[in-house]
């Protein structure tokens, strides 16, 4: 049976006890069936985007009071006949509905396939179905934003736009191959030259965008070490304090690690304490410090925190030598600063992506200095309203190769290889630049993307 | 302000991660604060019942794509103008549009606002609301139906129509005292009886119902006893066993507890395992022999199990005298009865409120049996589809407090007491009858309700 062809359910809100639940129904049957364990209005008679009262009963026996809510083919979001039912939120009653549903011939909808279903059905491309599972997992208003942007197409419009105008040279490059012996050439190379760099361009910045797009989806991984007693513990706190409504503990990918979430201008940094640096002592010691080590080597950005009062010049060179590693910014925080003697100046030969922020953690002078820096370091102009951001690997792995096959392209032409290896080229571009809108997809494409939704959606 | 005039929201499915979350807006400027952050129709101008596609927007930002739908006053839960915002279901963007909504002029509603609007608009009445938290909290068939049956509102017409005519009555003896002097009886004083009679009939019906309706709305407790051995364990996992799907581990009271759910045609049992039951030779063992008398003290039902094949008849006597009470329902369970020689026969004289049953619960014999006795010494035969249950405690109060002033009623008619009296009991009578339906009612009884609900409720 084709899968489109048959009505699915599931809870479509959160599972647990609220006020009330939604049970969504797609599929052809989904009025039918809703209808067939109704007692209210006819609902097959009824308008679409109506809502009708009434009860849900089993053989006679009334399940609950609900509000159904219709949604006829195609003014729906997967396409199809769409039932809302909006019952008691118990699970005991959840559940009686949806057995009941599907003993009147719907099915359990499997992860995703309602989203699945507005993608096969043309409501959404592949990267906005999927922009779809980002919205639900945002947790912050940068994430939001970009799951937003994605969701409305922008990013799928700017590459369907270039994808054709490539597929037009494709073509015209496959129909010289018809003409091989006649040895014409339809597609103006340097024309395709043209195009090719500008979708390179393009690429180019989606590639670019990936690590902080990522940074936003996943919360910014941003390090604090230093020696014991810096003052990292106290800094950590001075930087939650603020926000301490919005800050949530978040169990680290190993066990034993905790994470702070600090929200700065709407991005999530998880701020990760380390062990203090110390010249190991013992082999207990040396683990610690090879953690820390292995952390900052991880982190999106460093907070060095120091002791500006008690670690001499050398000491603190030496540290930042060990410590801080080209291409990943650092922000050397000089701390206790309030204790300084008021002639005392702090000298620091700054290498290049490192800056130098004085506070007191203690006394709360210029955090929210150092966390406009945190920001500004991290994002480096790149987010704006307009600007597109990648989020998804899938989409970053798709560019790359995308990107490859253009180099191929481009070397062809300057060596003016023959229309058939540049045609085989273009395609492989193509190929990989539909796989994120899913103009070109595969059923373990699909089954990959999907199965990651909750169900559902 | 008066609570309704303004306009309050919260969101009323679970928290958690879900496709869709559901915001409900609830008041008389409820269309129009979800209009000022709407990009899409002019909700002001729309039908009750209707669905709008569109957008929350926050001064240029799109929050998200939802779905509003509208209820307009005095067609809606709240007999108020209601806007549910149906948006995806992540936190962050619940959050973002609820606090939008606040900004724009709503206000987050407290737990069980909702409802207790409903009630103050007349929609329910005390006890109907009341069911809906009952049926947000059902988690079985029965427990469904008893929430079901008094949202549907049986059981307040049944106190409402004796209510009626008792208040007849009480008006005709109020107008005696205006006629003292002439010692007039416009109260029938042998109808007036017959009156309080069939009230105290119902009354006393609903009150005996209530340990039914409570077990049905806890889970009924099921203590199992019996020695070391005795096959209690064994027992336990075969009356679980076939319904293993829908069993759950549910903490009990004291955190060393854990029960199992077994449900039995619809309702619930909540198994408990107790330590085997023995001459207790030091003072760790008369602990736990102590505990599990208070447990069978607390108990609905009694299993005692025994092993047929290893107990003397002298000691299943003892036992049997130290364990079951009078007003427990008990069940004798003779274990491993399949080891039993085929000329064996049990030879046990039941007391009253005792049942014997013959099982072996390792090969699973006659437990389906035993099943059925525990739902039918538990039911009574009380359970039918028209049968009103009492399950909440403050009904029973309430009832058992009419009742006593109905008695006093009684004696004041057999004593012909004097007709300010009678008024005044009369009167009494009337006020626990009306606290139950909300006829009667306190700002204190009223947020003592409505606290207990869920917010968004």
């Amino acid at each position: 049976m084709n899968q489109t062809e048959d009505t699915i359910v599931a809870l479509a809100t959160a599972n647990g006890v609220g006020a009330i639940g939604v049970i969504r129904l797609s599929g052809p049957e989904a009025i039918i069936i809703a209808n067939s364990v109704f007692k209210g209005k006819d609902l097959t008679k009824q308008d679409s985007h109506t809502i009708h009262f009434g009860h849900v009963v089993d053989g006679g026996v009334i399940l609950d009071e609900v509000l159904m809510s219709l949604f006829i083919a195609p003014k729906s979001y997967t396409r199809e006949n769409v039932v809302e039912i909006s019952c008691h939120g118990s699970n005991y009653i959840i559940e009686s509905i949806i057995k009941l549903l599907i003993k009147k011939g719907a099915r359990a909808a499997r992860a995703g396939e309602f989203t699945m279903r507005a993608f096969l059905n043309g409501q959404l491309d592949l990267s906005q179905a999927e922009a779809v599972a980002d919205l639900i997992a945002a947790n912050s208003k940068a994430a939001q934003q970009a799951a937003m942007q994605q969701l409305r197409g922008g990013f799928s419009n700017q590459l369907q736009a270039l994808r054709e105008q490539l597929v037009t040279f494709a073509s015209l490059v496959e129909l010289e191959l018809d003409f091989s012996e006649e040895d014409v050439e339809f597609a103006n190379r340097g024309q395709l030259r043209q195009l090719v760099l500008d979708i390179e361009r393009v690429i180019g910045k989606l590639i670019q965008s990936f690590e902080l797009g990522n940074a936003i989806k996943q919360g910014v991984n941003t390090v604090i070490a230093g020696r014991p007693n810096a003052g990292k513990s106290t800094l950590l706190n001075a930087l939650l304090n603020e926000d301490r409504a919005i800050v949530s503990h978040i169990p680290g990918t190993t066990r034993d690690t905790i994470e702070e979430v600090l929200n700065i201008n709407g991005i999530n940094f998880r701020l990760i304490d380390t062990a203090g640096i110390r010249e190991a002592t013992d082999t207990i010691e040396q683990i610690g410090v090879q953690k820390t080590m292995e952390k900052i080597s991880q982190t999106a950005v460093l907070l060095y925190v120091y002791d500006a009062n008690a670690l001499s010049d050398a000491d603190l060179a030496n540290d930042i030598a060990e410590l801080v590693k080209p291409g990943i910014p650092a922000i050397i925080v000089a701390n206790k600063t309030d204790l300084l003697p008021a002639s005392a100046a702090i000298n620091l030969q700054l290498t290049d992506g490192t800056d130098l922020v004085e506070v007191s953690a203690k006394e709360k002078q210029h955090i929210d200095e150092l966390k406009q820096l945190i920001y500004q370091r991290t994002v480096k102009g790149q987010l704006s309203a307009d600007e597109t951001l990648i989020t998804n690997i899938r989409h970053l792995e798709a560019l790359q190769r995308t990107e490859q096959a253009l180099i191929r392209v481009l070397d062809g032409i300057a060596n003016q290889v023959s229309s058939d290896f540049l045609a085989m080229d273009i395609k492989q571009g193509l190929h990989y630049l539909g796989e994120i809108t899913g103009t070109v997809t595969t059923d373990d494409l699909l089954d990959n993307i999907f199965s990651r939704f909750c169900i559902g959606k």
